[in-house]
């Protein structure tokens, strides 16, 4: 599967043109940030955590992102609450494991969560991927080489069993379903001096899923966008703090030709 | 009544110096960029809230600003409590209605809140001021030039039943009490694409009225404040990440002069 | 006891280096920003405040900073359990009483968190320092000339009762253990605009507390990397917004030199 600039361009359009509601179930460390890009890039966040009010804000949602970085036991009832309904209304949901495999609280969280949840795509580095299936939790922390090869293959089961695409971000992004794995290699090491920019990247994966109809081309462009965003934010940016901004600014203008003009597929 | 930009100005300088304390009992999202706001401005900003302390927080406060965008039980608790202290104290008390008509849990919270609470000044734009009385709640969502009249009206109800003053932001603020109406006409579109300025305004309604006596006037200096800043701030910047900041830089700085230039009230 | 900038930036480079983790149990207002300035000096923050999980947490965490600025009675029994299980792991613990004196709520959780946490490192201004000891929480809110020698009166008998260094932070800092009383002089007026950079500063000194043994020399360079990069930042900023940008951007470049150009420390 070949993702093109033109195909890129003409989501961020449609989001532009729609505004889905992205309902954000996330840690307290990103909102901010998470609900700022979405608004840049066109999309309407909303945030809601109490098990009163979810399933009414799932209704009248696009997309659901459901962010474990923050965890606790009322949220944890609300996270399940909510994607239940997400899936029962048909809309795509988005599972970021954050510190999965750092703990058990977290890696029984996210395990529970693509169990009984099904979550359409699920997006993490190497070693949260890593931690969600089997024993491969032992491996936490660590992203060398081998790893990688490691966490596609884990990928690729969860994909398999779970008929979902999942996304492993690092230096080369991997967007992985039952039968494709695609490579983006957009992006810039400043990046993760910035805290939450993987929360964003999910919660973008939503914006993106909302308005299109494969989930694994819809990650395949988010993960571009991020990436490419990034990338002409770093470009001009003196550190992270102008990184952060930049980045906002960017993906809030991001023309058709931005795309092309940096977009770096692998497949 | 006008309000001219000597009279706005007088009451930032009141607020520079007295740097009155606003207590906000507020959502996860905009708790840092509304506390950044208020120190602009020149402001304290405190936020507690755990319902063993909020009763001494208020103690210590000259406005109390409370803000149900991510609301659970805990914290409506405190909310109650907090505006009770505040009314028997008898310093303002700010209500944000976020997101109320979004779901019932909200505007049954809301409308408690006012019912109970008796707020000083309530601040939303037209979906949620008209999801605050009777069955207007169906109409969420949507801010056409019908609503904007549905909303006006229902502002002047609840300014009417609840004695306070009702302020609906938007392309024109308006400021509604029994009496009067009053439009101001500042902002900038680009501002909708910064997360919480809605919330930011209604901080900063806190801080006008813990130096004003008149709620009404209160808001209005608020609401033209905001927008100026805004409409500054938009005219130096490439997109939402560089509004946030210049925001804050023009609020800081802000002058008499600045606010001659560009104030546009509509009686 | 000299601090120089060799010594200041030869912590830096150990942080960049070793990139220890830093575990935050903070307030609701800064996560994000504290996030953005640890990784912004080299460290990684990791956030976590369920029971379930802080113990695995500081299990792999290199120093453990405790801040009360949003308290609630689940957070606090984490904040206890985690410092029990840093103690135990040997880990520095830094606390920041953001508040003590305020609310009797704030004043007896610091204080209970001292009594039984034993903590490494206590940063704080004058008014949350006198907060800790005796009845000085009577003198709250006000910092005079007379409260900064009250002030360093009771820090330095919170040091001598708990072998902690204390940190008094203001336009001097004073870093206090039982024997030595150092003064830094680095810093800006327009830092206190930006909600927030004390308890940077606090996670800051985990970060230093981190890589070097002497907890004082720790809290000492800490404090002299936040004036210095907030004193060279406010220089090029036009307002509290930039401010805030620019500061990670230093955070991020800091070198020997600059270090260098701008410490005043006195002895």
């Amino acid at each position: 599967m070949i993702i093109n600039a033109a195909q890129i361009y003409k989501s961020i359009e449609a989001i532009r043109m729609q505004a889905p509601v992205v309902h954000n179930i996330t840690n307290y460390v990103v909102m901010n940030s998470t609900a700022n890009a979405l608004l840049a890039i066109g999309a309407s966040p909303v945030m809601a955590h109490a098990e009163e009010e979810v399933a009414e804000m799932v209704n009248i949602a696009q997309a659901l992102v459901i962010n474990i970085g923050t965890l606790s036991e009322l949220w944890i009832s609300s996270m399940f609450k909510a994607v239940h309904c997400a899936r029962k209304k048909g809309i795509p949901v988005i599972l970021d494991p954050v510190g999965a495999g750092a703990t058990a609280y977290r890696t029984r969280t996210a395990r529970e969560l693509i169990d009984r949840g099904q979550p359409t795509i699920i997006r993490g580095n190497a070693s949260e991927i890593m931690a969600l299936y089997d024993d491969r939790s032992k491996t936490k922390g660590v992203d060398s080489a081998t790893d990688s090869d490691v966490a596609i293959a884990t990928a690729q089961k969860l994909a398999q069993t779970h008929k979902c695409v999942v996304c492993i971000s690092g230096a080369t992004d991997y967007i992985i379903d039952e039968e494709k794995i695609l490579g983006i290699k957009n992006g810039h090491p400043l990046m993760t001096k910035v805290t939450g920019l993987g929360c964003t990247a999910s919660a973008l994966c939503g914006a993106f899923a909302a308005v299109e109809k494969s989930p694994f081309a819809a990650t395949a462009k988010a993960m571009a966008v991020m990436g490419i965003a990034g990338e002409m934010a770093a470009a001009t940016s003196s550190g992270p703090g102008s990184l952060q901004l930049n980045f906002l600014d960017i993906l809030y203008r991001l023309t058709e030709d931005d795309i092309n003009k940096h977009l770096k597929i692998e497949d």
